[in-house]
């Protein structure tokens, strides 16, 4: 067969694999469509997290026509016991003939182990490179897990040409466009969790929710304030009522103490995390990340400020992308002016980009500037 | 003839047109071709400001082969006397039989009369509109001394993306790419004049000449330097050393007793202009303008900084465009640092937008936006 041939199947397999975006997580997003005798006979992806794997999903449909068939998945097919049984198993069991993918999986278990089970079954087994993007361009997020055992982080911000994040009042909302607007709720559609500080919650009384149309099923966010003191506005909507997605309070003890003191009840809705040493610059960023990770399956979060925040995350080069919204606007300097970071950072002139554009739109009368950390 | 035929020799004119790129200011860019029996038999364009224009230069290189020809030319021909006898007569000596013009001329003196003087003579003239790009675009500078009697500006920065012009160290050079550089240096070539502010000077040592290949001939701009106190660097290389284009500094009564008496001799290649009521953030800078087109001839100027400088033009509103070169870089808030403005602007969230972004170019590792003043 041409590859032309086989980049059709694997084009459809990807399309099946993207319904699942933010719902995967810690999986990876997959893709798989069964091909028999030229027809598509059956065709799945991997919904949520334990969820069927995409392979078993498409077999399924295929049924009896799965027998002598050609299946194409995104991803080498998993071949040992997790939540699910091992697909390679599964395979053998629809009496598949031919299997074809696209990237090795990067999981130690699973990595370049399927063709060796597959052969066994007399199921012949073929990595093919049909110039699909990446594994780490769209299963950015899995692979980071993978290798760093940490969440991607995405940072955020609405700002002006000269950098500034709020005007000489203080004002920091309707900088951006509708068009830019739209974008950063898809953004929030597309991760586990939304990230703020104290500042942004208590000025903002942010809703943090999606109010764009999304095209694929996912689910609400996780909305993780962080607060060394505990002193968040408790009439503030993401308190006050239940939300969609549950809400995390990182703090520090005396944090805690301090807010449910005043709450006297902690509502169902909220979570309240405590972390040793987190005031002044001082936030254990690592630490939080990785309890989001192993107790929430939080594995991609949108981190949408305020200037505290990023030059926490930026200072640690604890970011994987930025998304820069720029209005053609100017702010200047001095009265409540607020640029995109509090402090200093480490880079200078002259010195190696730490930093690289990926990517630049624009959004109706915005510019959207994309920065991939490149540390 | 079809637009078509037309619009092919519209747009050589248009090209002859570009190569008067920089020189003809105060007066506009004007290409012409003549067309006989569908061949070129002259073409030519203005080159300098008092220089022949596009027309008589086209029909001396066609000579005789004028007679009974089609003539196109970007812009309606003049019909007065300026520093050369009107064309409308230089069109009627070479026999041309058929003008055709893209644009009207926008000089009270010219405009829509080209048609009727050449109707005396018996020559067909017609305005077609081949979509080229308008005259505002490709003549802007001509537009605004017409319209406005005042010189374009265009602003220019070197900036992060967190809007600073220098880092924490307060160095300024190597913050953005060679391309970008390169770039700059083509604005420089594309002008009549550089300004900086006296804190430019004296920190960078700047040379402000054209350390790029340019395709055209240029005249050097002029380097104006703005200082209130006199207070400039003497062992500076703009000061030290005659350069190619005159170097002006516009500075006080004050400050320019305080120069001289330092300097006993002003060096040739200096001019000093004085100007009252210059200082602390009190420019007159619509009066320099003037007096720098008026004078000099000055009709399109760029402003390199520092962020004093574009604070004063940004705050009159005082710009036509503005480059910004940014660099994938955070340098932050703090220290040395400096942000593109160094007072609060007039502009605030959630209001009417002053500025449009044009185009923005990636250039190797940097992105430029460019900016329109729209107000």
């Amino acid at each position: 067969m041409t590859l032309s041939k086989h980049k059709k199947y694997m084009e459809m397999a990807f399309k099946e694999a993207l319904k699942g975006t933010n719902r995967t997580l810690t999986n990876p997003l997959v893709g798989a469509v069964v091909v028999k005798n030229g027809n598509i006979v059956g065709y799945g992806h991997h919904a949520y997290f334990g969820g069927q794997h995409a392979e078993e999903q498409a077999l399924i449909k295929a049924g009896k026509s799965s027998k002598g068939s050609d299946l194409y998945v995104t991803l080498e097919p998993c071949s040992s016991y997790g939540k699910r049984p091992p697909c390679t198993d599964i395979i053998n069991k629809f009496g598949v003939k031919n299997v074809y993918f696209e990237s090795y999986d990067l999981n130690i278990e699973n990595n370049k182990k399927a063709s060796k089970y597959l052969k066994k079954f007399g199921i012949n087994s073929f990595k093919i490179d049909t110039g699909l993007p990446s594994l780490s361009e769209y299963n950015a997020a899995y692979v980071k897990i993978v290798k760093q055992k940490l969440p991607f982080i995405i940072l955020k911000a609405g700002l002006t040409l000269d950098g500034k994040l709020c005007d000489k009042n203080g004002c920091s909302k309707w900088i951006t466009s509708q068009a830019s607007r739209i974008f950063s709720h898809k953004l929030r559609a597309s991760v586990n969790a939304i990230l703020i500080g104290s500042n942004t919650f208590n000025k903002d009384n942010p809703k943090l929710n999606i109010r764009a149309p999304i095209k694929y099923k996912y689910n609400d966010p996780y909305k993780v304030i962080l607060t060394g003191s505990g002193n968040l506005k408790l009439s503030n909507e993401l308190i006050k009522k239940p939300q969609k997605g549950r809400v995390i309070i990182a703090t520090t003890l005396s944090g805690k103490t301090y807010l449910t003191k005043r709450l006297k009840k902690v509502p169902d809705h909220i979570s309240i995390e405590t972390f040793s040493a987190m005031s002044n610059m001082k936030i254990p960023i690592k630490k939080i990340l990785i309890r989001l990770k192993n107790k929430y399956n939080i594995a991609s979060i949108l981190v949408e400020g305020g200037a505290k925040v990023f030059t926490y995350f930026t200072k640690k080069s604890c970011f994987d992308k930025f998304y820069l919204f720029y209005s053609p606007r100017f702010f200047g300097t001095g009265g409540k002016c607020c640029s995109l970071f509090t402090e200093t950072l480490q880079e200078q002139a002259g010195k190696p980009l730490k930093n690289r554009i990926i990517e630049t739109i624009r959004l109706s009368s915005d510019i959207l500037t994309v920065i991939e950390n490149r540390t």
